[in-house]
């Protein structure tokens, strides 16, 4: 009976939670991911702590929200003074290997302010977030020398200096015609990168050879798909792998777009949204989509493969999830970021391999999880410290392994800032009037926006979220209660960080070991 | 007419705002600072951050609210990447001088996490606050060799190891014999070092050897008295310069103490409150600390003197204040941190030397200040940037000049985090559940508690703050619009900073810049 010793943190970019058999899509055949829920637990409300790629990350990698790491968009640097799980596994001799996206930027200003050199060690882990670089792949970027895909693609005979845009995100029509797949018009033709060379077999290959390599020694692995987010791009035979027919109906409602909320009208004159919003786009769009899914499913059986190979589904953590997931139109939206459930809640599945979670295996958890959940759990796992001065997320593990838990949280908060969106240009606003919050209880979605009426929607009566009843005087005695669990749930967030719990206690009430004697008579 | 060129910004430790003439008392004679407040503004509704002295200055060196900077007590150091007045000083190639207490502790753990170096020209910057330090003495512990003062004592004849704990805070009783005045009951006799030699005359020397020597030079100056802060010792003839009926009476009600609210309930198991809940401990103090007032405010009149014959006044910005106030018995509590005005509500005046100034001076402004205030303030005055990303305070310098504002903040927020007081062990919390907040506007305090139900007070009809609402029925309303009024001060507070507004604005919507074109068709 082994200890939890490995871990494996898969993330996938942009997927829906609703495009996963197991979470009940009609027609994706999930089987892999689908087999991993067999053998582990199933969230089925666990929700991303923003809907944007750098601040859900932001908050995957340190366990705290975005009003404290402070990334709150992807151009938004994580500050130095915020510990990632690799920084965190580090102090325990321990080293937290990626194969993909992060979305971290370094710090340059921090970096000046406080003098440390970029090259340094040290530079360089920050500039990292403390991964170990197997290979760095962000994507939707030419790709540096930060990722050995390039390379590897020029080695499998794509001669470009350009091979991502050139080949993997463009498109051969029937005609021998080459398109950008940029062009969401394109995406209905396959990738002009044969299957074994995509970027989801590539990071794949990345993950097993890593794996394989370790043999006995412990390790921890960030795998981190670029895909099924944009360009929606897909190889050959995943590109027309499903039909029209086999996709989920678009939600939507004419009706969601009289009195709509203005931040969200002013959403709506952004180009992906007035794209998606017509049904051409979108039917192009959501049959790739599955494809791409279709695709991170069967390489992630190749994954699990390997672990039955080397015998290390017996002591390796593995957590799969997605950053945010991705409207395809519904709510008359492209893209994520606002706060319907389409994004903001993803698929989260845990497999504990402690014999203490035997019981759980193959069971649904509707308690609330949250995306700053991840790192505690790891750190659980592992047997290391908590570090409760700065986490602000909680160990599933009591979870996973069936213990009585009392107290545990009654809702989760996201929150969203759109400075750097066009939607601030229309609205006419500054960068620091731009935000917005969501709490999301059992019955209730309430969000809180600064300078415009809130949204609320009961999610009971209305499970879609058709019908915004922000406005509706009937519904004032709910806002008032959601808005006072903001407050509350602020007042949880963790402030104190240049001090541990330890500390403080072995600092409590000892003034007169310091020679203060204050209020004595 | 000169530009305003000059910062004095004076600060006393745990002075009551009642106890100034200009603000109503009627036996201090404080005719240096009422003809500050005649040649300034008197702000009659300004308040601390929190009621502790490490967090409340904190917030005034950074501009920035406890949230937000999080040296939430003052066991907790400030962190490396928080941004102090003296920091945004020296990048305008200002420095901001130090005479006196700052409570500023070093970020041990950041220092060794960023590897910088505690004697290098940066590590000493950041471990001092950035002040440039004239002399930093923070009073209530043996001067080590951060201050001049005991040298100075011991030039003067004060022959000690300790000339501090044996001369300054001994006293002298009419028998001859020596106490220690840390023992309350000793203070009714006079301090054993001469009036010129005590803390606040030999600080005040420094002040006016600094501005004398910058000549011509502009100069920024903080200026931070350790009085009338306990040890409650005060020098010959303050010593009983008043008597009991002189005293404001004091404010207590039996009633209070009939289903007193948990947490004070448990801050009035602390020694410092059961002795100033005695007659004898408040009636023995109150006298000395109204000398330790009047001893400030005499030598405040030599620095007056100075900038007058060196026609200072002209170009100098001066903001006089209190890190928080004291209760000697007020509400049966000693010391600080509870929400009651008595502590949180301060002196402030603030002489702006511009003749846009001059309609306003000698009046008084309602309008709501707070101790974050302070640092956007001597920006505005100095015409450097504002830092909005960072800077949660605003300049009231619209507010001493008279200007049109609509839009002024309508209530305070301030802070408490007991957890390394006895009132925690009392109570039986972990270190992070020992938090409170009061949200304060003209007519009602709230105070929310995590873990207990929160307090309320109706300053209309209880200016004296002895009834407490929090838990009447008839009052739930008012209690639920002062909790969401804290969701909505939670929301403004600066999250990103590691990246300023201009970059946010020349980032707006330019994805397509950087090669990114998603949403098109």
């Amino acid at each position: 009976m082994a200890a939890t010793r490995n871990v494996l943190f898969i993330m996938c970019d942009q997927l829906r939670r609703d495009h996963l058999g197991c979470y009940g899509h009609p027609y994706l055949r999930t089987r892999n991911i689908d087999a991993l829920a067999a053998r582990g637990v199933r969230f089925d409300n666990a929700f991303v702590t923003s809907g944007v790629c750098g601040p859900s990350r932001m908050s995957y990698y340190t366990g705290r929200t975005m009003s404290s790491h402070g990334a709150n968009w992807n151009r938004v640097p994580l500050s130095l003074g915020e510990i990632t799980l690799g920084e965190y596994l580090q102090r325990h001799g321990r080293t937290l290997a990626l194969a993909g996206k992060t979305h971290v930027l370094t710090d340059i200003g921090g970096f000046e302010r406080l003098e440390i050199a970029r090259n340094s060690a040290l530079g360089q882990r920050l500039s990292s977030g403390s991964f170990v670089e197997l290979d760095r792949y962000d994507g939707h970027h030419e790709p540096g020398n930060e990722s050995g895909y390039p390379a590897f693609l020029r080695q499998n005979g794509y001669v470009s200096d350009r091979p991502w845009s050139d080949f993997v995100i463009s498109v051969e029509d029937d005609a021998g015609e080459i398109h950008s797949g940029w062009k969401m018009r394109n995406v209905r033709w396959p990738s002009r990168v044969a299957e074994p060379h995509s970027e989801t077999a590539y990071m794949t290959d990345q993950a097993i050879r890593y794996i394989e390599q370790q043999g006995d020694e412990p390790w921890a692995l960030h795998l981190s798909y670029v895909k099924p987010h944009w360009p929606y791009v897909a190889p050959r035979p995943y590109h027309d792998m499903y039909a029209l027919d086999q996709c989920l109906p678009l939600a939507r409602r004419a009706s969601e777009l009289e009195n709509a909320h203005p931040v969200l009208a002013a959403y709506r004159t952004q180009e992906e949204c007035i794209n998606f919003s017509r049904e051409e786009v979108s039917n192009t769009v959501r049959p790739v989509y599955q494809g791409l899914i279709q695709q991170i499913d069967d390489h992630l059986g190749r994954l699990w493969e390997t672990l039955e190979r080397l015998d290390r589904w017996r002591d390796t953590l593995i957590i799969f999830t997605a950053d945010h997931g991705d409207f395809l139109g519904d709510h008359w939206l492209g893209e994520k970021e606002q706060f319907y459930d389409t994004v903001q809640r993803v698929p989260m599945i845990v497999h504990d391999p402690s014999p203490q979670a035997d019981a759980t295996r193959g069971t649904t958890e509707t308690r609330f999880m949250s995306g700053i959940d991840v790192v505690p759990t790891v750190l659980g796992a592992l047997g290391l410290p908590g570090y409760e001065e700065r986490i602000e997320g909680v160990s599933v593990l009591p979870l996973t392994r069936g213990e009585a838990v009392t107290d545990w949280r009654d809702c989760v908060v996201s929150e969203l800032d759109y400075s750097f969106r066009g939607a601030r240009l229309a609205l006419g606003r500054r960068p620091d009037e731009c935000r917005g919050w969501m709490v999301r209880d059992a019955r209730w979605k309430y969000v809180h926006w600064l300078g415009y009426r809130p949204q609320l929607f009961d999610l009971s009566a209305d499970p879609g979220e058709f019908v915004d009843l922000g406005a509706d005087p009937a519904h004032e005695a709910v806002r008032v209660r959601m808005h006072g669990k903001l407050a509350d749930w602020y007042g949880t967030l963790k402030r104190r960080v240049t001090i541990d719990h330890p500390s403080v206690e072995s600092k409590t009430n000892t003034h007169k070991q310091w020679g203060v004697f204050f209020g004595e008579w």
